[in-house]
């Protein structure tokens, strides 16, 4: 079972909103390679896993466990990008009077601003909803660990590519952020596939990024966030048998699991009226 | 952040494989009303609300987190009814001579004995994947509200149909419970809505069944889980202050927050080398 | 505007349930060929027309009118054929105690029993939902001309294939009418075409069915109705000025617009207390 | 069967060419929530209708009838949005030369300008083409009307906020006459809800929309269209027996049953040789 | 079997990127009239023939090889469309510093930037991936022709339009050399029919195009490339029994099967290091 | 450009028709797995590549040729496998009277009786249409081979359970010559991460299959394919700089490029009037 603190893994740095880069993050969220198809595959491959070997079950789940809360860090940064986009375009301040939202939409995703009141959905950055036949599990240990590395090295090279759509910093916060967890990632999921055998050289980390171009991700790595593994079990894992030593990556440490984060707090969304979010207040008048 | 004890929220009751009933159990799992569907729909509204009407959101919220354990329970229910399916087929226990599948996957959804080694997906009954555009967020607390009363209600429709479809017992208590808290949940959005000025009348539950013809339900009905809400909140919830009082439904009772259920073992599957599940073992030899 | 009468458009030919046969008939509701998609096709092209040459929009949208008709049509074939077919497998009847649509669902598409209570889907005769990307409007007359020919040859040439699959009364009668009225659609496109230059030889019917293999379509050529156009508008229409002359089959005979056919009652669903349909007894009692 | 008479059920309001409006007001006719959905889903909820209370049945078959003509009425809207959006950039106009659509296509949907020329499409605001899935029938009278005030309100919602991305006189006129409609329609299934028990208290409208903020909805609503509903049959209805009395909607009023509203010329599309539509020109002369 | 030499089956003529370009030739790519679908039409309706009149399944077949060639030549024209698409928005030169894809992807599809480095997908002009369910073989010879023909008129049609939104190079190059030999695939697809007893009088070319507007088309059509079809095979073929004589356009000509055109060298595409492409640098150094 | 010589790539061994054995293989066909997948990733990583280091590329490519092969294998097979599979149920012959595809459908795919004339489909073992979403070029060589390993992998593990759901002699033969040869294509890729820096240890075959437990593999291992690369280049390659040398599998061998192995002949599949295939016997008579 399943258990909550309304905490969030990492801050919702404030900037001004920026509906085209919620547009693009969306990928990070509901794309391909985003927090959901993370957070779903290692749910199955956790549920489904056969076997005793369950120091890499404990490992795909203590890794699931971390995805849920990265999920709710980027539906809250993208809430964050929209919030008020739409309030720069009333009668006298530039725009088309009466129609406050026709400059926000332009290059934003449209459906940001009809299905919901300006907040996030599980889609990518195309408008395409999440798909369940992104999640595999194979049911094969090492081919569900090879495609587990494979998506956690996409999902960084992605994030640097999105990363150079804007320079807003409640986005890049958030990617900073992202970048560094899914280069842990990948080390978890490198480093098991070395406890059976395999020797990666100079590969990782994929891509090979300068940390001196990502300087939202310097501070992290300082904190060794690159190495570690957040613990969200209330009882007993085994997953430091596997996340444990040298890591894997050419960039060096040692690996170590670790309590979770110090969290931080939830924003709270304003109402919008205009959008009749949340709608209820003249009958509660 | 989100936290995990390993233990199911209910029993997984044994009994004998039954491929054609985990396919259709996988609608209760991937499909349009499904738990990943009510996890996500209600994940996005938690993190997307407005406002300060927060007894709502620690209302929604705290029957998503109840929605993770759900889908944990129906992939391991599912995993359950597929073990085993296929080893009554080998040479001389009457099947096709060397094809142990041939005669397990004649009702069944393939793609169980394909993608992963007889274990759950993330479809509907007709094998359809999972879809983001099924998880709605308003916007609008009123109309969401409306949305949730109507697909819990659905998830008790199609439950009471799916169980029709077999009366293999591992099967049908797991149904029996989601359908009693399903009914829970139907009782929360209803009364949320309630305490917004609605008298629903003799209306609730929908669809009325009748519990003498589901026996599986009368023991948690029996519990009081059709009017109870576990609290997986590891600090303070409001939730209390909308699911309190009169239940909104003609079976009467009242409304309450309790702790979470006594948990349940998660069962081990056995590995299954025909399949190559996890296929590590000659690594490790 | 559009008006209606309760009349289906042909008989409802009473026989047995057969979930297999409502399975394979979505296909002629939902599918890539099937009634929806031609009732929109023509609908998006009717309304998209460009130009003065009226007498094609108003072709396309006469046969338009029709295909409202056959999506009714078919949606109450499906119904009759699984109307009771959960039926036959209470205790003591041969089945599984107590589980009365184990048997049914066996070679039946599971949503027919899960979604609604045994009725049709806009699906196809694999489940997959129908979709929009099938409709064409090529905003050129002579390209829709063309695919308007393909769809309706099409039409025809799936239904009798499907008419194989089963020799269900209820089945084939509304197949056998279909089949005919694909014809008659054939003709007008066909013709439509060889007002534009074409001159098409001995090429249609396609495909070259003989009548005597499907005899449920005698009584439908008999009564002219593979060369006759029904008109369901209200005020004038140009449709006679393509419409008329001799048919482009090599079958022969004259074309001709005609007052719509005698009408058929609806057949009225017995209640299915089992499935909650409609499930308000004990609300209005 | 279905007549037609070749009327609009509201007027076209001419305006200039606004590709960016046309591209986000498919969100009305194919999204989710759009008028599609709404012909659709009442359609299957008709057709497969259990039992003697047609009452019901009659309501919903009503508003079916209805919503054919508003997909005929937004079509028809979105061509004028359409119409001519391309000319604007010929040689010397101040766009790239002999490109004409390079300025058009920048905040437009590109499939308006290839698939077709320039004309409505069965996709929503995002491209994604309209999807069988989102048609619910539960087979439970309950169950559908919850869903139907749902979608009825979500109608509304979503138009409110389509409202707001364009003051264009063409698209607004057509939003503000379905919004008030949605609403009439929102009443009729609230109603339904209403003569099985429920007593809504203030919760309608949903949403609370301001008259004063849609001017376009002002004369609608003065001539009663929020509270009637139109009768297209051509044949006794059962109808009156639901909507009538007084209305659920908090603005008051008395619901009533009235014969169709009267009826607009659909506005003739000039051809657009350079889209070689209709392209036969040559051919005829 | 299939061989290959790296030759282009046309020249990718330089011009300057043109990322909006690129989004829109994807339908020409992976569009539901694009060269994707075309090719794999043909590979199906080749390999799934029935029967002794091979001549038509060869031509098929040979059209189907040189459909692989035009999917390489638009991958290869949209890479070049795209490539250093996002140069032009470093520090200093006017765009937001240090986000150096902010600008190029205002009217691009995001997916060229985050999926790969800046190349082509298998996606369409709204962003939706391809589909088999757009690939047709009816298994019956007459119906897969009038697709075929329906199939490669829209494909000119199409490519008509979308040469109208860019004048760049590049783009109208490709463009001008796909409409010539979609024209000559109509050509083979008509003749095909003419074979099978149709006469066709003026219908054809499908649009009716005015060579004088398309001035890339020119050189290719007083090459003779619209009424030839190159020869791919290393075997005997017979499909010169149908692809010879009067051709069945207006535009006049003999029909002849000719050896493949000269080819054009295949363009390196430079490293992105930025992009991580292909991110081997360092592993080599 | 791509050239043909009409040979298959493998032996069609002739054995009785199955409908079951051919939905299943669709997998391999259409399946996000299956060989229209493996074609298109690597045709589109190979157009897209970038940088100098082309022998990466010219191996994906030679792949890429093998692939293409590899799709008309598998469309051959199932047709042979559906190939009569509905005469068995004439009238006399103790099916339906008249209804000779009542029982062949049981347990198939009923598109391949509607769609075509009982041939293979762009579909997978659910019936879900191939999706262009299932394609991935990273941009990324590493990551582009990480995938490409997990993808030949996973092919050869989905075959290995297929090959279990039938002993259909037609069925095994290709599954068997498959298995072989997407272990050789999983040697490739590894190879290629090898030069890279990586050591597999004894990782590889995934899944460490038993050559004894598919007597079908044997022979082509005997003959080396598992080691072995095809060259269908008409024009020089550098692929052998990396498919050389010891192979990165424990089974040991040293990797060579070959000439394409010996061509077997393309099974003629007679007509089949009853579905109208190919339907054109009375045009010629």
């Amino acid at each position: 079972m399943y258990y909550y603190k309304e905490e969030l893994i990492n801050i919702i740095k404030p900037d001004k909103p920026d509906p085209a880069a919620a547009k693009v993050l969306q990928e990070t969220l509901g794309g391909q390679f985003g927090e959901m198809r993370t957070m779903m595959q290692f749910f199955f491959q956790s549920s489904n896993f056969r076997g005793k070997a369950t120091q890499y079950r404990d490992l795909i789940r203590g890794i699931f466990l971390e995805e849920i809360a990265h999920v709710e860090l980027v539906q809250n940064t993208i809430n964050q990008l929209l919030n008020g986009s739409g309030l720069s375009n009333q009668p006298g301040d530039g725009g088309t009077d009466g129609a406050p939202l026709d400059e926000a939409i332009k290059h934003a995703n449209p459906h940001h601003y009809i299905m919901g009141a300006q907040s996030s959905l599980p889609v990518d950055a195309g408008g395409n909803p999440w798909n369940g036949s992104w999640v595999y599990d194979h049911g094969n240990l090492i081919a569900n660990l090879l495609n587990n590395v494979n998506l956690e090295s996409t999902g960084v090279l992605q994030k640097t590519r999105i990363y150079e759509m804007s320079n807003n910093q409640t986005f890049r916060e958030t990617l900073g952020f992202l970048i560094v967890r899914d280069n842990a990632h990948q080390n978890a999921f490198a480093k098991a596939l070395e406890t059976l055998g395999v020797d990666w050289g100079k590969l990782f980390p994929v891509p090979n990024y300068d940390i001196n171009k990502y300087p939202e991700c310097k501070k992290y790595v300082d904190m060794g966030f690159h190495n570690a593994q957040f613990n969200f079990r209330l009882d007993p894992t085994r997953i430091a048998e596997v996340f444990q030593g040298q890591t894997p990556s050419r960039n060096g440490g040692t690996l170590a699991v670790v309590p979770p984060p110090k969290g931080f707090p939830v924003p709270q969304m304003p109402e919008m009226p205009n959008e009749h979010a949340p709608g209820i207040q003249d009958l509660n008048a």
